[in-house]
């Protein structure tokens, strides 16, 4: 048996950005992505959060992620920029380029920012709802490496490339979407393999490309809707891989370096960051109190039916009482990092 | 036993203009909207095709649809706009919107075109590939009355609300997603109560909320992913619906005039345009080459992988040989419309 530690959250950031800081990040970056991976966790959502800064750290180390990267920022019209990230944490590099979104959404009425040469940057979600809590629309995309079998197709071709849009909502916290356009991420495989489940149906296939439930046989999720509907998760994966890697001058597909690959090799990941400024339209005045009303209606529906990112505030006022839960093998993990930086031990 | 009589798609929109001049619309307004009904059934898409022109002629004999809509069309910043559609045929004013987002993307990089006082207007990858074929990416959305339960919900709440996305493509038709956030659309329920045959499993809920496959049964549509993962295109559904009602002013989700409900009363449907040069970023200059080595990615995968719209041209492939199906029940609509009309009959 084992017990899950749970960690406050402060203290968490406060030993991510040590870490971050020892690598060679800046303080200002080092404060920020760290607080980005533990407000992640605090949403429950671990896939992307405190969970990965080992995963960055070794990337830092590698090579692979500049610590201290040059961003080139070119702004082409007066309502889009290129955003090139020069290989630095892709956090970092989002909130920047979701920031000049939204500076271009005041001038313009709307502001689209590319963004190229960069690597991962976590949950989508942070930067839609930078954009929201500033009165704005924010809508976010980013395309990561193959691990998603096309509809009818047998083999990984996509990745699980999300989708996220926030608006802001009168007397709360912006409403907000952030979802993979594959059924469930790779990283419930993962979990079912360590912990002995089976997955369940409708979400893997084998090498082979049949349906399976054995988490071990699993080579690719299959797209969200299934296997009878699953054209439509696809083909959104597809467009969403577009938006961020050609139009950016990146790769698409099964041509992105993976993540969990050569550690030393370049990711040149891309992504889209909208900002839409409400006030240009004819709804814009009332907008943020329509949103709370929809939260209000959807509240009054029968079921247990949630708004999107009700999930994520439940966990999140959970875990700021309880703390982040911790597995044993990413303690290890975290502590051995502790030690190879040389930083002050996590609690 | 009744036997689908196919019609040339030429005579299907000389007829459908004229009934349309018949009820009042101007020449190039009859001619844009028949013609992309019927471009629509071309590309198999049956419920949003020449099917639905009786429906628009009883709207406009009702009052609810202007034959001769005036358009208010407010520039509000160098990329955004505000476009009334003066409760005119929901297809011409987004055809309208989206040339409008075309021309502000020419000048400001991306342009985004809201749509209030609007009525249906058919299927969105009309306007993504209009924009697409300009050489520009094109993203459009729009939204419909409720039939859509939410996740973990029993009762319809949202619409089918679509989105669609499309790209230029060197050597071929626009790269094209257009697709509902629910699993099946209406119709297939529809046509399942008309020809006796159940429903597919994970598709629909009865009165009480309970999973059912009797279409005579059947009350409400389950969001794509299903009941088990039916919270992502729930989520996508609400967010499409307040792009496309609260900012542009208009209602959403259960406020929403139904569109078989009266005729005579507005429907106010908003819906909001997107068009991007890619021009102004990175990967610009390659876009359509690139959007083409997909395809061919696309066509080497093992299966029987289709790319987004495939199904659409070999459709048109087909029907521009063979006609376009018409059901008895369809063609007699159509007849007495002609009657009604006095216009020229159909062949």
């Amino acid at each position: 048996m084992h017990t899950v530690e749970h960690v406050d959250h402060a203290s968490l950031a406060n030993w991510g950005a040590a870490c971050l800081r020892a690598v060679g990040c800046n303080d200002d970056d080092a404060r920020t992505v760290a607080d980005a991976l533990v407000q992640t966790s605090l949403w429950g959502i671990d896939s992307h959060g405190i969970a990965r800064l080992p995963h960055y750290l070794a990337r830092i180390r590698a090579g692979s992620i500049e610590p201290r990267p040059r961003y080139t920022v070119t702004r082409t019209a007066p309502g889009t920029a290129q955003f090139d990230g020069g290989h630095g944490l892709g956090i970092a590099a989002a909130f920047a380029a979701m920031a000049l979104a939204q500076t271009l959404a005041r001038e313009a009425g709307i502001g689209a920012v590319g963004l190229c040469e960069s690597t991962h940057c976590g949950a989508i979600g942070l930067y839609t709802r930078q954009a929201a809590r500033d009165g704005l629309v924010g809508i976010a995309f980013t395309h990561a490496d193959s691990i998603v079998a096309p509809a009818r197709g047998t083999r990984k071709f996509l990745g699980t490339n999300p989708i996220s849009i926030a608006f802001p909502r009168a007397g709360g916290a912006p409403l907000c979407l952030d979802m993979a356009t594959s059924a469930i991420p790779w990283n419930r495989v993962m979990n079912a393999r360590r912990e002995g489940h089976r997955l369940p149906p409708d979400v893997a296939l084998d090498e082979h490309g049949r349906p399976t439930q054995d988490a071990n046989a699993a080579a690719a999720l299959v797209p969200l809707g299934g296997v009878s509907y699953g054209h439509k998760g696809y083909a959104l994966a597809l467009m969403i891989d577009l938006l961020c890697g050609p139009l950016n001058g990146m790769a698409f597909a099964d041509r992105i370096a993976p993540m969990f690959g050569d550690l030393t090799q370049r990711r040149r990941l891309g992504g889209l960051m909208i900002a839409l400024d409400p006030a240009r339209f004819a709804g814009g005045a009332t907008l943020a109190q329509r949103v709370a009303e929809v939260v209000d209606a959807i509240r009054r529906q029968p079921g247990d039916v949630l708004y999107p990112g009700e999930p994520e505030e439940r966990a999140e006022a959970q875990r700021r009482r309880e703390g982040i839960p911790v597995e044993p093998g990413l303690r290890a993990e975290f502590d051995d990092w502790t030690q190879r930086l040389g930083v002050a031990p996590l609690r």
